[in-house]
């Protein structure tokens, strides 16, 4: 199937590019970007900042306009477009028929739109029929979640499902690519930490609940989130404390999330990871640089389950990779999904 | 006053060294360390991490055993010694009369040593009679806290007077200094976090309730920690979630720490910072390496008080220098708190 | 005596304000930057980067126009503007009668405009009235050395002084602080080093020569620069391996490089420091982040001083403070030297 | 054929055993390290610091003593042992009949021992017959160079074949993992550079000499070296200035250098990068994190190939992977050419 990158040339449109240039399914056979690059080769406009190289088929791509027009024939289109103008755009496309992949929050939390971790809220994307009918078209938009929250809700859709929840709190050391690029100042992280991230703690408190909820509704537990930046490249780590409803051991934990799959594991979809949660049992791990690339990127790592002694539960650390499983990876295993169940 | 130095050719020993250098009260007159050392001089001897230079009065000094017989005469005593080593050698100082501050762990939770930081617990004081009285010596231990837990309790202080503590989350990312030196590998540390520190959650957990509790009881509430290493030269920041039994707003939590002063600042004891805690009101302060120092590195920084929507509370950001506030400058300040309530 | 700094809301500009807060004769009275700050104070508009607060006398002065007319009546004028607006604006700032202290690089080789590091070449201050003559205005632009060329420059000085130069090849390991702010970004400097800084290595190239020159002539010698960026926050470090004419031994050039004062110290200016070249001789210094700041930024550490075996000379490493000997405090010490001088 | 590693659980012992684990050709099948770890499991004694996990066959194997007793029936044996160690039981296994394909530098400089960098001097496998006939013994020592010299070398080669080299000077920029486990501490090397890496210069010095000359010969050239240590994980850069004997542009040394091919491409050896060097025309590569993998690790990156005015010569950058090209992957190529000339 062809696929068109919205986006192209920014950090999370790159970790599209090379993501899709092995996909057994996917091929990008378009590239849209601003209009400054417009009309010249993509490997002459992009800023590339991968370890591998720039994908052989995608390098001599023109890029074109970000207009339904100028894509045309496509089977599927990503976003990798920024939050400020995704929102119209990703409409456009979608009234134009297309189904739309997007790593933007503007849609993520219209009640219409899926936004999907597959693993975790795989049934929601029946919103798809209620989204075209509410919406008059034939495309649709499904979303990823913010990066922090795909891992996040990773980790604790095996804990909603097996003991309940009543609160969850989490703190973020989160990595320099998930600002993009260039992202944050090098003056500004050597030697340092920063403790914020703009409407990064409201969308993990939001989000969180929209993807553990139902269809109509939100889950119903509380939660609140401190969100920092490090100095790690890739990989976000996570500090997790949760109240479940039932009181289950750290060794009960670790054994419902080890065993946990979702529906992309049991359709043994290309991108879906063998285990979506590995447990580590070492005192000191998950470490953000040996464990991110954990499932080609797409598990996340789980350690250090203990008791919380303030909550009365469970406390954990939780890695994921914050451009992969939070970023492009989770779009393409959307993907995947919406052919897996008839939508592509 | 003439002091001697336990320990004093480690990281912590060296800040020691470093403060007194320049102290109105106290002069650093013998400098003790393990028997390798004995016999040559401290600048010979010592691996000097920091800065500033050695100390010239300080640099000349014969390294001596670290046994009352070889430190003499001296009016008080600093151990910067190790955990394993401490328990057992305090004692022996205290039973020969000394008075011993000691920043090592190991008799910080015995019932009848005060765990002092001094804005917070000054009256916790008193202790040294009751230890005086049961252990039948002359000399005192004094201990003061772990480098979380000092900057912990003294941005959770005014809180807990004023309104009430139910519950308290914190979740920490640590400097390396706090590992000592050599410590944490670089391979360790550079694109990496390390969550796990030995021991520190337990620390934090119990010395916290300790310090904020009576003389014969811990504060009631309830604490969970999560430590976490990351790539910062010095400064342990902390998010602190807090369940309080009233329910202030962020502006009430600002003001009482704005305002808020110990017995320390009342005596104008030299190394008591102006105000204790800073609260900075920028979106994105406190940062390590721009607010580590201030106060001389003795005072908190706050920053980010915002509610906490799980626990129906506040969260903040703490920031505080950990081997200042959190070791060798807490114990400074401990002696001079002593000498001012005539204990010295 | 009342100074203006153009540019005074970027890193240099900053840099200066702190210096000058503390200066014996020189007070910021006017800080200029450009149009989109005018009217507003300074310490709202500047992104302050230091970690010692905003100077409170500097706080609350308006930003004003970078033209003579809006600077008005000051004794002298400290340009940090950036170089490509640099030029125009400091010859208008010398035609209306202003002495202007430049950082940029626009007229540093110009052959009428003293390029003055003062230990090196305080002779050329007399160029001031050739550019006077020449250019027939009242005011003088007096520029300070490239970073990397200051610091370099002040270790070569003594050893062509007594033993003559053939030939120099330079190494450099430069800072983040020398790309300004935002400059390099951390995706790009974090586990990386870049091996490139644009216009660097000519600059080294010829600015060397003119400095170690005379009035009219460069000096004569071969030199070659390769410049590198890497994760260091402030700090210059340069291998330098030396072809000299006469053939000393390293101890012959430590010292010629400790016995080294130039006409600063002899003058006692406030900003010279003691000893402008220290020389360490342990197997592992200077260290960026233990030396840069001996002599308050203002010396250069000189370390490792042996035999080149390629060149039949000496090899060394030098390290300097790249925003104050390399920048700000260098156009300080001009300063002082041009009022000593009489030029003030 | 089976292959032992000694010294299996140090940071280059785990390089050999990752990179080893895919080989076509060869399998481990015995691991010794030091006496504290005889009779554990690999897995379990092994502070195991590679992002890919141990390899499973090797996961199990059981650490056996360091004499050719314990380590038995085996076709070859690849040394990762400490320098200190290294040059005695080298020669106890060479003595009892072993192939020693060593990292150490304890034989390098033997004059019948191959310091054997194969694309550069592969004729001097020939060693081998003049080190059995002058010792005795039925095995042989082969070494590859210091992991600077390996990089070095292979970019000198091209020239030094066509152009002839009279002087060479090179500062380098070398990676943490060059220092081992735990090596560098974190403390010393953030927001740091330090230079001196003992007893590298000396063997960039010598060893080059030796691998660049004859059987029986070192070049004919003056060489000089600095070198540093700053903040990457792997990867090390060379600051490299050339005076060559004919004069070529830096054209000319492009060419040369993309053209260059040695023995192991010939005869397609599993290891041997496609190009051994990869030229770059960006003005600012190569970088460390985004080339170190080029040729999986074995390939040496140039770039900023430019005309050098000191020397009247070529000055450029070289990149090279310091565990793999200059250590482990050296010595895996090195087997694999012994094998193809009949040695194995």
């Amino acid at each position: 199937m062809s696929a068109a990158v919205l986006g192209a040339t920014g950090m999370v449109g790159q970790v599209f590019i090379n993501l899709l240039s092995k996909h057994p399914w996917f091929e990008v056979k378009v590239v849209a970007a601003s209009e400054r690059s417009q009309g010249r080769k993509y490997s002459e406009v992009t800023n590339w900042k991968l370890q591998s190289p720039i994908p052989e088929k995608v390098a001599d791509l023109e890029i074109v306009d970000i207009t339904p027009e100028a894509v045309g024939d496509v089977d599927l289109v990503f976003s990798a477009l920024p939050a400020d103008i995704a929102g119209k755009i990703e409409e456009e496309f979608a009234k134009s028929g297309y189904i739309v992949l997007s790593n933007a929050s503007s849609h993520r939390m219209d009640p219409d739109v899926p936004l999907l971790n597959p693993e975790v809220n795989g049934e929601h994307i029946s919103l798809i029929d209620e989204q075209r009918r509410r919406r008059k078209w034939d495309g649709a938009i499904i979303t990823n979640p913010n990066c922090s929250t795909a891992i996040l809700t990773l980790a604790l859709k095996p804990i909603y499902d097996e003991f309940g929840i009543n609160r969850v709190i989490v703190s973020t050391m989160q990595a320099l690519s998930g600002a993009g690029y260039p992202g944050v100042a090098s003056l500004d992280i050597v030697d340092n930490v920063i403790p914020f991230i703009r409407n990064e703690e409201e969308k993990v408190q939001t989000e969180t609940l929209k993807i553990l909820g139902t269809l109509t509704n939100p889950a119903n537990f509380k939660i609140s989130a401190s969100c920092h930046r490090v100095a790690t490249l890739d990989g976000h780590m996570e500090a997790v404390f949760v109240e479940p409803i039932r009181k289950p051991n750290p060794e009960d934990v670790a054994k419902v999330m080890e065993n946990f799959v979702g529906e992309p594991q049991k359709l043994k979809l290309p991108t879906a990871p063998t285990r979506p949660i590995v447990v580590r049992y070492e005192e000191d791990r998950p470490q953000v640089r040996l464990d991110r690339m954990e499932g080609n990127g797409m598990s996340v790592v789980v350690g250090r389950i203990r008791k919380d002694p303030a909550l009365d539960g469970v406390k954990f650390i939780v890695l994921g990779h914050n451009t992969i499983r939070g970023a492009a990876g989770c779009s393409i295993l959307n993907a995947e999904y919406l052919k897996a169940k008839g939508y592509l």
